[in-house]
């Protein structure tokens, strides 16, 4: 039986943290500013066999982290790690439905949802396997009726759009994908509203047809309050333009768990799809939270992504830790973060459509892994998640990439590419792939001050202007990088890539020993910002204050207050084309 | 005369660090994990004037850094930095001509764009006052033409979309604030195409009539890569639709300094609009490269966007430094790299519209300031430029926020909030402000162990249960950040906001001692790039190696190369609807 609060012999994973502390000290050396690091250029010299050795296949991905800060003696050390903090037998413990989400009291079963009928995954103790093949079916019948044209809006039109409705995991995982399978898409258009601003909405809205958009709203509780002001902003919408006596139910689907207050809103009975208690927000695009996907790219296509995550599920499962991938991105995790000090991780996919890849892996890795104590409630006595950001290539080249090649932090990064394109427009995407070859390169081997002056002079500067500028023209090398190759990002290729960070994620989770599925931290900004809004309330009614807050909130309240009082006039339910 | 290289007195900016570091060795305390704080709460309670001590206002923002990790001690510190820094005289010689991008020996200009006619700006060592005058004719007539249909496309039509294809710099500024401004958008629609990878030109296009879309190709030396072929790309996709015989040059405008290379292309000398050696990319959005924005939201509105930024230019020059907004973010931002420790820092703007403006600043700060070495050459002894990401709230309140509460890291935030919206949609958005007010006073009040104990008894928790649980709901607090709120997002308002980030950039160049303005560190992976593309062609024509790279980029190298082997019908130029 698994212990959710002493997870790993504390004197084993103790000694193995030692140990790799140990190691490090005699294989890195001082950088500048205060950073260690490897001198992994010597390292490749060392070893003809360098890149072989750290490269691993699985799913459909090709990783190479030989440009990363390894060598044998800390590989090793950071492999013993992974053993001492028995990733496996938590990973076992995940799969067999154990309430690995202690904080909370529930399982973690978001794999159980793209397993299928995999006997390894589903067993006797999981008995949501039928509830997940009933929603299944319904899905699919919805997603075929929408874009058949047989479920259709209050004037007989097929439906053209579909507005997503959702925050967060409700927002993020749909979004990213949706866009990432663009050359899957068929006639109908998606478009995500997920912030309280109503210029989010109204922003979306005004290019759209009220007779032929759908609705998906996407809330676990239905009561979260940016989804259901956006939700309710929007029935007001449609019945401007149709009619107060319109009924508007084929509009409106919900995913959520709360069947009564989704059905008060107004929702079918029959068009509601359930989320459970055993998967998380952020690793819920498996279930009926993926409904934009399916929408957007067919049942078919949604099946597969999940088929992909499915085939990284199983390699998660029975891969040895020196062969895992989820594993070994974890080791460089924690490599980084505990051994060289980065507070931030660079995700760099060289494709336009997986543009919201960092925003999404940002949720998944930061909600999860942003903790303070570990699972038994005690301050942590390292640094746990870092920062995950990053843009597309090769427009960060244009931006931050200075930054990566010349700064003084220790930023690892991890290029995404797909070496074929679904647009094969000339030699363009040729072009994107040198471009993330070549970046990973300069980062490595970056340029010394004799080359640098060597090209100066070969330019025709002089002595002392070479000998001025060459410094400015140096780049260290040595920064630390991976590199994720597939062949071209089709559904399944995408599903194993997710579920690759996704097990990741819960590898650190297990060597760093949070919860990553809690998220505790994001109580308290919400039950403020409720205290701040009665107050407003209150002093828009007496004119006097109930509450009084700190001096900082009290000054910009009283700012928007004022302003508020200047201009009433402009507070107004309007939302018209 | 300035001297380029040896900027502030040696002597004076060593001794302000030393004071720094001590006075910060007095009034910090350890945190978690080797981090250090200061306890802002108790600052709040034993200073009933602490808001107002840190609040300013300048050019319509208001700053309120009382959440910071500042006291009267550190504060004195930071300003006794400043102005061992030499600020204000580098600033001077920035704003009166002189070549303070010594590395490429040339000035930096772009305040003087926005100056109109203010003399305080503009003397007799500036004749470019006369080119912007020109240049600004220029192009407030091609806006007038293009936005009422005089300038039209080959069939007759009025252009209705207009797609801008540039990077980096060119891509960037108008993209992020041509949506900041979608209230001021009139018919026309804007897209930006960037990225050299074929399926972000494709997926524009796919949308567009050929017949009313006009390209404005921004380059400044017209052959960035990315932009020369999507450039091309574009042509042949209207040469696609038209006939290779139709006159297309009304459908190009260029905005670039080499006007041989751009006439060459095709494009009409009198649709090339000129970009200068003393703007640099990241600071060109008031230049010509500005065009998109002027179409979107017309002239007067560019006008007033500029008009914002003098404003903020005039506070920079003029206001002392205790009371100069972008030296007091500067500080900010040095206080928490230097002295906290900090590696990022967070942007989050509470405006939809402002979704980009993290991108923009990523580029603005990380570009300018993520340099290893002095303006001498010398390497930094200190940290410079740190991480700069953040998400558009409340969106990231439901994604990273969870680790900004309760991770490990110091991550200072700027908070920026428009307190009226220009989509007054019911009460959503008070419900924006008011979370932007709570997440603030989450990070720096937090909730105690007892009270979080205090609350799961409360809620009917056991004793046992509620002390296994409080721990996990402990938001520690004393986490920096500031709050800039304004009345709302307006052309002025903007413009203001971004002229602060521009010279809190430059002040903490200045502190660091670094080039703000070049960019040495971008060229080799460039370099790279063509080179592998090259071997590329030679191993096509060849089929042997000419070059061999490193065993990383050779493994990747031949994947590709075998790939494209086994599939040669799939690279193709093909760009039809």
């Amino acid at each position: 039986m698994f212990d959710p609060i002493h997870l790993a012999d504390s004197v084993n994973i103790d000694q193995a943290w030692k140990s790799l502390a140990q190691v490090a000290r005699g294989q890195l050396t001082d950088g500048q500013c205060g950073s260690l690091e490897l001198d992994i250029q010597a390292a490749f010299a060392a070893d003809s066999e360098r890149q072989s050795r750290y490269s691993r296949e699985a799913a459909g991905l090709q990783l190479d982290f030989s440009r990363h800060a390894v060598n044998p003696a800390l590989w090793s050390a950071l492999l013993d790690l992974a053993s001492a903090a028995e990733i496996k037998t938590a990973a076992a413990a995940m799969f067999s439905g154990e309430a690995i989400n202690h904080t909370e009291g529930r399982q973690v079963l978001h794999a159980a949802l793209r397993a299928g009928l995999d006997s390894r995954l589903s067993d006797a103790k999981f008995p949501q396997k039928q509830q997940i093949q009933q929603v299944c079916k319904r899905l699919a019948v919805l997603v075929e009726q929408v874009r058949s044209g047989a479920r259709c809006g209050y004037s007989g039109c097929a439906f053209t759009d579909v507005v997503n409705i959702g925050i967060g995991g409700s927002d993020l995982g749909p979004a990213m994908v949706t866009q990432a399978l663009t050359p899957y898409h068929s006639k109908l258009t998606l478009h995500f509203v997920s912030n309280v601003d109503p210029s989010h909405l109204v922003n979306t809205l005004k290019k759209l047809n009220p007779q032929t958009t759908l609705f998906v709203i996407a809330s676990k509780t239905f009561t979260t309050l940016e989804t259901l002001t956006n939700a309710t902003s929007s029935r007001q919408w449609l019945q401007q333009h149709a009619g107060v006596d319109v009924d508007l139910s084929e509009h409106f689907v919900a995913v959520s768990s709360n069947v009564e207050k989704a059905e008060a809103f107004g929702i079918e009975r029959d068009s509601i799809y359930p989320m459970w208690d055993w998967v998380g927000g952020r690793y819920s695009l498996w279930s009926a939270i993926g409904l934009p996907i399916a929408l957007a790219v067919g049942w078919k296509n949604f099946k597969a992504l999940c088929n992909g995550a499915a085939s990284m599920d199983r390699h998660f499962i029975e891969a040895p830790l020196d062969q895992n991938l989820p594993v070994i991105l974890s080791l460089l995790e924690v490599l980084s973060v505990n051994v060289l000090g980065a507070q931030s991780h660079a995700v760099l996919p060289y494709d336009q459509n997986l543009a919201q890849l960092p925003a999404f892996l940002q949720q998944l890795t930061m909600e999860s892994n942003g903790k303070r104590v570990d699972r038994k409630g005690e301050l942590l006595a390292r640094a746990s998640c870092p920062i995950v950001w990053g843009a597309a290539g090769t427009n960060g080249q244009h931006s931050f990439h200075q930054l990566l090649h010349q700064g003084t932090h220790c930023i690892p990064a991890d290029f995404l590419v797909p070496l074929q394109s679904h647009n094969p427009l000339d030699d363009q995407h040729v072009h994107l792939v040198t471009n993330c070859m070549a970046q990973a390169k300069a980062l490595l081997f970056g340029k010394s001050e004799a080359e640098a002056k060597r090209e100066l002079l070969q330019a025709g500067c002089s002595e002392q202007q070479a000998d001025l500028l060459a410094p400015h023209k140096v780049l260290p090398g040595n920064r630390p990088s991976l590199t994720l190759s597939f062949e071209k990002t089709t559904p399944e290729t995408l599903g194993a890539l997710i579920a690759l960070y996704e097990h990741k994620v819960f590898a650190s989770s297990v060597i760093w020993q949070v919860n990553a599925f809690d998220q505790w931290g994001v109580e308290l900004g919400k039950q403020i910002g409720v205290s701040i809004y009665q107050e407003i309330q209150h002093r828009r009614s007496n004119k006097k204050s109930a509450s009084v807050f700190d001096p900082s909130t009290e000054a910009l309240l009283q700012q928007l207050m004022t302003l508020e009082s200047n201009k009433k006039d402009e507070r107004k339910p309007a939302l018209s084309n």
